[in-house]
């Protein structure tokens, strides 16, 4: 792999910021944007990172995100919230509506807020992470364009619709667990594209329905809707249990296009470079609507240390625990700078030309 | 396959009370507790049906069961309840939890309930099934002993933890997820040790923590502790995601064993034929604090319609919606009596005899 660019946490954030400032967004939303798109790339998710800004500002500009459009509720009960987002950006109003979620938790001991007609809002693991200061368990999800085949179909019908789920523990990391629920992601496809290997049987089927190798070959046939597309976790047919990753990526699309009133993944169209209109999830679970935080949290520290401490498989170095990987990434970045590559930063500086304002300093 | 004897619904349901009965069993919660095992060799899943009678008759004899049992209220508020289940059968505690769980959603919008010293309970879909008729979803977990390595691991910490999920539609059938978060159950490596044939890569680990081929060894080594277990669902290591079904098992075990105040699957023991102390996780979330229900349920019928409609992969007869093979085989079983098994029919005669009462009728 290349050598990463490495650029201070708050300087990338502030001018990420800045450049949304610049495309139209009030700057309250455009930080809290750059926030988000930064920490992504702070816990090495780099996909759902800074390298996207061309694709928001391109969204800008194109209409498919409108900046500013100011959120409105459809439906409202002590514990519920359904948002209509009208079509603005992903970040604010997500953000927005997991504090109301997390608040209505605070006073009911559970809630939960759906969006309709929003845009991508990076990682979801961001907002079920919101949850774990206020003592509750943080839950989101997102249905997205129409990227994976069902179990014996040959078309795209299923987002890659993840879940995202975080848990307070007391003196370790908290459990965050943040999956698509797809086999892989399509940017896996595009790397190995890249590599020119095989891929492995159990990512992905071609136009036929049949598992495929050639990596160039699915992506082409998936961006020209020829069919194809990639698996739901647990791969081809029912062998290794590929109808439950079908069903755990419906289960998303049910509680977010469904329940939001607005369109599940079929219906869901990704503008090329631009994004398109997707349905959020969001909810709270107050620990101590059922039993002492303390104890629940001092339980959760004695579940992932002995999580950490099993017996490694041979040749296995570590057993993980999720979200273990991106706090120590975080670690290492917020420390020596947030990586980004050689073409994002080359976006970067071309978004400071454009709009006439200062190119980010590199470390 | 050999052939299935079969008996009428009703009159296997009332055998199974019977019994449950003889074994000390009020009527009531004996009644109760045989239509979830009926059900379950109904939609088709006879892992979990009355096959298991002998194991739960098992289960009181030796105390893992204590009968009649009453559970007590934890901690409840309008929205949450947290339940011991004193170590009672894990049928009618689950089936009074969700009871009030969807009294309180109906009041609050969404409500949840753990319930903790529990017994096996059968399938997590028909807990989840019982919001349907409410115009709510419903979602049950429930964690079991460790059957599972984690990602890298090599000794078992996680259990099947099965997630059932389900969502009501208006002419279609509803949408019913239950899947465990293990690739396969341990029942699939005992189908393939009598068939002799080599697991799978992607199923199961041996003691060392490579993927297992001898189903046998695997069973013995998991029953000794040797080492070695299933896989989670993705399969081993990280190439196919292994990963996120480890993550999502570890969340079932945090919503039920975690929350419940209770027990997460490293400290579940399965007790040879008797069952185990286990936990779980019940909610609702009422369409209408939301959307409006009949809403909801069109663009139900119109997705189901869709995904069934997608064009199938070459050499596939059928795209299936999650729960559609279960009520299929229900009609079916319904009109034509409920299959048993020669062995689990021989186990229902020896409990006639053992407590003096009639053999169920073979149809």
């Amino acid at each position: 792999m290349e050598k990463s660019i490495r650029i201070e946490r708050k300087a990338l954030t502030e001018f990420c910021a800045k450049v949304f400032e610049c495309a139209g967004i009030d700057w309250e939303d455009a930080l809290l944007s750059s926030t988000v798109l930064v920490e992504a790339d702070a816990r090495g998710i780099p996909s759902h990172g800074v390298a996207r800004m061309i694709r928001y500002i391109r969204g800008i500009e194109t209409g498919v995100i409108i900046p500013n459009a100011k959120e409105t509720i459809l439906r409202e009960t002590p514990t519920s919230l359904a948002v209509d987002a009208n079509a603005g950006m992903g970040f604010p109003v997500s953000r927005r509506t997991m504090e109301t979620v997390i608040e209505k938790a605070e006073n009911c001991g559970m809630a939960w807020g759906v969006v309709r007609n929003s845009n991508h809002f990076g990682i979801a693991g961001y907002y079920a992470m919101m949850a774990l200061p206020h003592d509750m368990i943080g839950i989101c999800m997102t249905n997205t364009a129409a990227l994976g085949v069902p179990t014996f179909g040959r078309t795209v019908m299923c987002g890659t619709n993840p879940i995202a789920f975080a848990a307070p523990a007391g003196k370790e990391r908290p459990f965050v667990l943040d999956m698509a629920t797809t086999t892989v992601p399509r940017g896996k496809l595009e790397v190995y594209d890249r590599l020119n290997k095989p891929l492995p049987d159990g990512w992905a089927v071609d136009a036929t329905g049949h598992p495929a190798s050639d990596a160039r070959q699915v992506l082409d046939d998936m961006m020209n809707r020829r069919g194809g597309g990639l698996l739901p976790l647990g791969g081809f047919g029912e062998l290794f249990s590929g109808h439950k990753g079908y069903g755990l990526s419906m289960m998303v699309d049910i509680m977010c296009g469904m329940l939001s009133n607005g369109k599940t993944s079929p219906d869901v169209y990704d503008f090329p470079e631009a994004g398109g209109i997707v349905h959020h999830s969001f909810g709270a679970f107050k620990l101590s609507a059922f039993l002492e935080p303390a104890k629940f949290k001092s339980d959760m520290d004695e579940l992932i240390r002995k999580l950490k401490e099993t017996p490694r498989a041979e040749g296995c170095e570590r057993v993980f625990v999720a979200g273990e990987k991106e706090f120590e990434a975080e670690d290492f970045n917020n420390l020596h700078g947030i990586p980004v590559d050689q073409k994002c930063h080359d976006n970067l500086d071309k978004l400071a030309e454009k709009y006439s304002i200062q190119r980010v300093a590199v470390l």
